[in-house]
């Protein structure tokens, strides 16, 4: 299945609770803006792109769950909730851009009924677009691989960041599926260990080579071992910097001291045309995520911790980025490049 | 207490076990060399000084324990055990500084009594003098400190790393001592956490300001708060390269592209001068450390996980050593230094 999906039965949103992995793949309904806000802050459902379909199926949920009232009532209502659901993660902007897209496509309705309506065809759309986006990303990134390259990659951004298929991880299983060797350094990524949980899981299960390593040993792996690139995905692209799990800076200073290219793969929807990286606020998550692991205190109690969500990597450590729509190389001129794009 | 000591009473050897922190300080009785090979496999013994004295009591055990027999066959049994105990862990070259150098005192003894007698003796002179050189490495390095500086740390080069005050921490604690303000951020040490378990608690309980951090955060620290200093320990110093903890050359990497000073501080027994970088074997952990976190699976059973003990960080990226005769900035000469110091 999808990693998050409409069940036409229940008429509700259904996801893969990420926070089960990696002991099992628990399917949940989600039924209200409540509980799928309560999904995006516990991580159920993460990764940019499919923070895009949560998005646009949080406004199609919305829609139908607001209880019945006059238009002007519902609108003020639709838009309230959509504000809310927006700021539930603010740094990844698919959120917001899942949101805003389905909301304005659903507003061209006459009435509660077709608004409704448009609301979930939008976010189907959304979906399906998302799948397909990876899938080019993935085939424009497959390029850049060659047989019997070795990857290293942090976090998720594989099929359970998404839809499905993946951005980072679509490359890799785009050049797989060209008939390529390709083999996986999976950073596990603290404190919440996508890496581990997730990736190497998504990775295994379709048999694609990977090693788990700890984030702190990408320069020993780099200058010991043979690292071709480090593909990572995004959430959230400006002019001078690209915004990703907290490690993904480490990863790439390290990376040019060793001359390994690191390469970004997101969906143009993750690009903020509006901003640059001094404007954006970094999510600064509870400071037990760092303070406990696996359920368990690994640390005392009452220590100071820092826990950003992200950190941004500024583009002079960026060797490209890879979107549905091509291939780029930095510096970027976004007035140009959104020319060129007709976006 | 300290970290390693002798039970008079109890004719054994007395440490503090430190897979027990962060949620209590556990006492724990040393009484075979089966027993302290498992203390020094499982890392409740651990740091490279405190290994120094782990080799020593180790020797002084050993004597203690080997049953009657002829002089001749009780020195053939002592160095036998005493190599058993050389090779519990390979990289830290201290374990077997302490094992020789309690070893060859020993064996100046003319019978088992005296031999015996001696071992402890020596032992006990080995522990007393790293807590004399851990503080005057505290001195040498607090006049790199200036009151209000913010140290950075990876893994506990502490004072229970040692026999007591420590060599990165007792840097800090010794600037304090002068009446410095020096906060300190440790970086959690994944896979076995011996920053936030162990740093966090020793930190706290001398009321230094400690923020714990995930080690991946390092470059989002350098470049967006304040870092003046990375100090760390070191397992073994030859002349090319520092080996200590994995995860130290990432922050190497990153301090040298934040014009961030790193500071190892190491007792002269952690040199090694007899080697380079490329004749030194890295110890390979279990890859279930990684695989796991505080007790629980944080990844796939069947992941293939790599998990070095150590990294090496070329001398390059080392800005100085604080030793207890001194503070030497590289490059280093080894031939130079030795008679400098007449070692």
């Amino acid at each position: 299945m999808r990693t998050i999906d409409w069940d036409e039965e229940k008429s509700c949103i259904i996801i893969i609770d990420q926070t089960a992995l990696p002991d099992k793949m628990a399917v949940m309904d989600i039924c209200s803006l409540e509980a799928l806000q309560e999904a995006i802050l516990k991580l159920r459902v993460r990764g940019a792109p499919a923070l895009g379909a949560a998005g646009a199926f949080g406004v199609a949920l919305l829609a139908r769950t607001i209880p019945p009232m006059m238009l002007p009532d519902f609108v003020v209502e639709l838009k309230a909730g959509a504000e809310r659901l927006k700021r539930t993660r603010p740094t990844a902007v698919n959120l917001s851009w899942g949101v805003e897209r389905t909301l304005s496509r659903a507003l061209a309705g006459r009435d509660i009924e077709e608004i409704t309506a448009l609301a979930l065809r939008e976010a189907k759309a959304v979906a399906d677009d998302d799948v397909a986006r990876c899938r080019a990303i993935g085939e424009n990134g497959a390029r850049l691989l060659r047989d019997g390259d070795t990857v290293m990659t942090h976090c998720n951004a594989g099929r359970l960041a998404c839809v499905d298929w993946g951005t980072a991880l679509g490359v890799v299983r785009s050049a797989i599926a060209e008939g390529k060797r390709v083999s996986v350094i999976a950073c596990e990524t603290r404190p919440l260990n996508q890496g581990s949980r997730i990736t190497a899981r998504e990775l295994m299960d379709d048999g694609i080579p990977v090693t788990l390593i700890a984030d702190s040993m990408s320069g020993y792996v780099m200058r010991n071992c043979h690292v071709d690139a480090v593909i990572v995905g995004a959430d959230r692209i400006v002019e001078d910097a690209v915004f990703n799990k907290i490690g993904t800076y480490n990863h790439a200073v390290i990376a040019k001291a060793h001359n390994v290219p690191l390469y970004v793969a997101a969906p143009l929807s993750t690009f903020d045309f509006a901003r640059r990286e001094k404007d954006v606020v970094i999510e600064q998550r509870d400071p037990d995520e760092l303070r406990r692991c696996g359920g368990r205190p690994t640390a005392p109690a009452d220590v100071p911790a820092l826990n950003p969500a992200f950190d941004a990597t500024p583009m002079e450590y960026v060797t490209a980025i890879i979107t549905e729509l091509g291939v780029f190389r930095p510096p970027l001129d976004f007035g140009q490049l959104r020319q060129k794009l007709k976006i």
